[in-house]
């Protein structure tokens, strides 16, 4: 599991398949937005909602990366999912099965702070905000979202899902296993907070892991 | 699922526990670098394998974001695992519960590559150097690595690991369910190769699952 581990390095692993992007981003939960403070790289993991052609982030108003691209920093919001180890027959072909996708800003502040809000839930636990209140003046006033468009050019999606190398190609043994240990995430049976313990689980978390 | 996402925005998440970096660094296999290209942010997923007090990072002698940050370009690795979603009583209290870290540079290359990728190889797939040939010399030149020290001062853990707000703590109904839905990762069953099938499966991967 050694060299050729930098996860973009393959030309031929450039995706255009729009469908595949949005089918990463709908996999996923939280990225990493990377923008420039004073000159310095400045990196945040951040939950995040698509939205058809946009990607929706949302936090504090106080909080200084968001405040800073929202005023127009350039930023990039990189999402990716380890599929498999992909372990060859030598440790230099070594590698992983991987889906990687940055998206480019800028982004801009949500003017229609509720229904957005409301969007960004629904995304995330779809009917959730049918069975809760509606967010309060002073919650939406604590908020800030911010909308990254994907628009044609400002996406790069990388795939590697593939066998190793095979012995004649690594210059390898035949006789040393190779194979690809797949990595899954899921998710687990909800657990209630000890206060909702009597009360029956919501349609909204039960599809979740249906 | 809405408000209070920007992972890292409650100052009580800070942790100063080293050994609580170590099993975040340790429990997971890929990051984001970031560094920053003619003013632009550039964000990078990178598999990454932690030495004590290093991180080694590799890929090929080719790639723009490596040399980079190989020329001392100030750079920052980010690690995070999503443990669970936080479904709260409203959609403003609902989050995550994660663990996200954030490494700052300088990267330095590393002079002593067999030794280093062989590092790296065990980290990731332990006892598997043993089970393949070394690498050879014209595999070696085609690598780079590079170390980013952990140091005092120059790295941040964040850590959320909590039940949802009360009913009460969130002014909303208390018989709205409110609970953890915990997010799994997991190694799943190693596939062998199409050549490899025949092929016992070598301990080194076998481990990997136990």
């Amino acid at each position: 599991m050694a060299v050729m581990t930098e996860l973009n390095r393959f030309p031929e692993q450039g995706v255009t398949d729009r469908a595949a992007l949005d089918a990463l981003l709908d996999s996923q939960w939280a990225g990493v937005l990377s923008c420039v403070a004073d000159g310095e790289p400045l990196a945040v993991p951040m939950l995040y909602a698509r939205d058809g052609d946009r990607v929706l982030l949302h936090g504090s108003t106080g909080a200084g990366a968001l405040r800073r691209v929202a005023g127009g920093a350039p930023a990039v919001l990189t999402v990716f999912a380890l599929d498999a180890l992909v372990v060859a027959p030598t440790t230099f072909e070594s590698s992983v099965n991987y889906r990687s996708a940055t998206i480019r800003g800028p982004l801009t502040p949500v003017d229609d702070l509720e229904p957005t809000l409301d969007l960004f839930s629904e995304v995330l636990v779809p009917g959730r905000t049918t069975e809760v209140r509606p967010p309060t003046r002073k919650e939406l006033a604590a908020t800030l979202a911010l909308s990254l468009p994907i628009r044609e050019g400002g996406w790069l999606l990388k795939v590697a899902d593939d066998w190793p190398a095979t012995p004649e190609e690594a210059g390898a043994d035949p006789d040393v296993w190779s194979g690809l240990v797949p990595v899954r995430t899921r998710l687990g049976t909800p657990v209630p907070a000890p206060w909702a313990a009597d009360l029956p689980v919501p349609p909204s978390v039960r599809r979740l892991t249906d």
